[in-house]
């Protein structure tokens, strides 16, 4: 099962610990963690994700390796901006939403559009997308897809 | 000015009207068409731009141009499906969205994230985006960026 | 038609010379000339073609049409980096590598890839490419596959 | 180390025993394949990489996992085509192509192209290639650059 965590590169402490927390549970339930590879909710992500032994891979925008946050077990270099987001939705089998601004509504679209579930925790409501209240209801949430 | 018309590549004819307008207007003014050179919103922008004499420019998901729709003077194959849009939204100096649905809605987030100005007419309406009631209004707004 | 001449970015006057000549002759039968969108060989073609009314595409690797050379007419900003080559592989009809390096190389392959004729001018020599003595028979040759 | 293994969808069996042992070489010394994520090459030496418990990615062309042969573990659907060629590239630390097409081609084209070292085995020799003779000695050069 490969759950993407979408959300911005720069967030604050509270939407860092919901993304944590959400990699935390894709982890102990055995998913593997794509996405973005840089900071803010990505990096969160993968933090908690890899606190609990998880595989974490990271679909950078860039050509180097060495841009993924240090949490990134397995770093894709598209080396294709923006345009990588149509891989993390397309790689994803189920996508989490956290918080997030443009970047991510695009792979919020791009995932509803590949006709993947796409569920929000604490940011874009758009029509079609699922709603969490906490990380844990989210990850259910991804896992009931399986 | 390169201004890109996106909306969906089915759509009634109330819509399709709207988005051969902002084509004429767009070509009217002198200038140059973007879309996604498919059929729908991207056929009736396409439409309404060459029956002024406008130049039409498709950057296409597949890899053969006779895909394009039979108004786009300039078919880009790109073999990328959706990722296509991140092209669209970098390569135009405005974004209009005619209606739209999930393909259309990763374009204005693509256009949003560049920094481009996006403008609605009749469709999603997401913070940031510009409102218009009509093609005139909508093609006006556009040039008001030259 | 839509003939893309492909080659270095960086690149000697008597390169830069075949390059002008094989842009001037692909305008004067009218044809569309397709490069990459940057300097040296692209540059050139582009030039060469401009000199003689012919309309120019770049097909950039970066997200900015102010990267684009000054004869180029139309700019596709794909922010894509080299993977940017299968675009001007797929969407020229034939390919003239004049000169060229690894990138070009790239474009080459894919051409060959897609099915498209390719036409060397004096740089690589690969299994499947034409080869042409000077700019007007490179030019002649990609006119013959119309 | 990330370790590409390059070459056609479709081989001989003299070349899907070179692929396979290149595979099985690479997981023996903890390298992680990168491939292409299709049939052929790609599929022999992710076959041999797993028979030694070796992880396998593969950069699919297409948008559906499905379309990855039955030894990829990570498979990251792109839905660009040929254009995954360059994250391949990208991806990789070093980049071995056992045979190969046009395809193949274009990889260690853009893989020279971004300053990776590139081995042949029985296929194109293009200068900058370095050249094995047989697939313990391709990977051995290959870890010779970590």
């Amino acid at each position: 099962m490969f759950i993407g965590v979408i959300g911005a590169g720069d967030c604050n402490d509270d939407v860092a610990a919901k993304a944590e927390a959400v990699g935390r549970e894709i982890a102990k339930r055995g998913g593997v963690l794509i996405c973005g590879g840089l900071g803010g909710v990505m990096e969160a992500a993968a933090k908690g994700a890899a606190s609990q032994g998880g595989l974490t891979i990271g679909i950078l925008p860039t050509s180097h390796k060495k841009n993924a946050n240090p949490y990134i077990d397995i770093a894709i270099c598209t080396g294709m901006g923006q345009a990588r987001n149509a891989i993390i939705a397309l790689t994803s089998d189920v996508l989490i939403a956290v918080g997030g601004e443009y970047g991510t509504l695009s792979e919020i679209a791009l995932g509803l559009k590949a006709g993947k579930p796409v569920i929000s925790l604490g940011g874009w409501n758009i029509k079609g997308m699922l709603i969490a209240n906490n990380a844990e209801e989210a990850v259910k949430m991804a896992f009931s897809f399986r």
